[in-house]
């Protein structure tokens, strides 16, 4: 699956999961292969609303049984670090929190990860679209336990 | 309208915007009629995901024509006022923001208000299901410009 296949696949997703979408905003999705070239198994689709200097928002798309790899968001300055919400919408996502026991969130549920905490996520075997309200996103500052990652 | 049955009106609305609930949070909407005893005309009805020191997210029901009256987030001690991201997820709002010509947001479509600015914002005919994205919401710092308004 290529980046632009992949993006049409999210784009149909998040429309199936009842979501309106503004011009634009289908070229406007991201496709995270994390620098692994194993987009299927080992991904992440991200349509951003709105990221300022203090609030994020976005629709996170997964694929059948796709993993976002483990990762936490560390401190910047007076900054704790990134602190996030995740809310599925469609599907089931499991997400595995360091010092707590893994969760499947089903539609409607929720989980809010603390800063500076490892964290990874995979999708059920429909995928899954999650949304993440945070407080600023920083991605380029994620700091993955697997050394190979380039975010 | 009773507050009751403006909940349930709510939560039917946000199933129809394909807005799945967890359990109890239909029980957890709050309608709000601002003291004023005219909830069809001026009232909103609100399901919070999160309010956390530092990010807010939820969902704004309005019925048809529904108004939230004008009002502000001032600054608290060091933070600047609640920042506010509208997504219209459903029907129609028209959004008024100080210093700025009215604008209706469409599905898919949204806006964001600076802190400390004059907003209210109206359904259109069909009602609206909107997203808000923001920092920590206080709403019994909220100013209105009515002086009649107790939130």
């Amino acid at each position: 699956m290529t980046k632009d296949e992949a993006r049409v696949r999210a784009a149909d997703a998040l429309v199936r999961a009842g979501i309106a979408l503004a011009n634009g905003e289908r070229e406007s999705i991201e496709v995270a292969d994390f620098g692994l070239g194993r987009l299927e198994e080992v991904g992440l689709q991200l349509l951003v609303y709105v990221n300022t200097q203090r609030v994020c928002a976005k629709e996170l798309v997964l694929f059948p049984w796709q993993i976002c790899p483990e990762h936490r968001h560390p401190p910047v300055g007076d900054d704790p670090g990134k602190e996030e919400t995740f809310r599925c919408r469609t599907g089931v996502v499991e997400l595995h929190v360091e010092g707590r026991e893994p969760v499947r969130l089903f539609p409607g549920e929720q989980l809010t990860i603390p800063p500076d905490t490892r964290h990874w996520f995979q999708a059920g075997p429909d995928g899954a679209v999650v949304s993440e309200f945070s407080t600023r996103s920083r991605d380029e500052l994620d700091v993955f336990t697997d050394p190979r990652i380039v975010r």
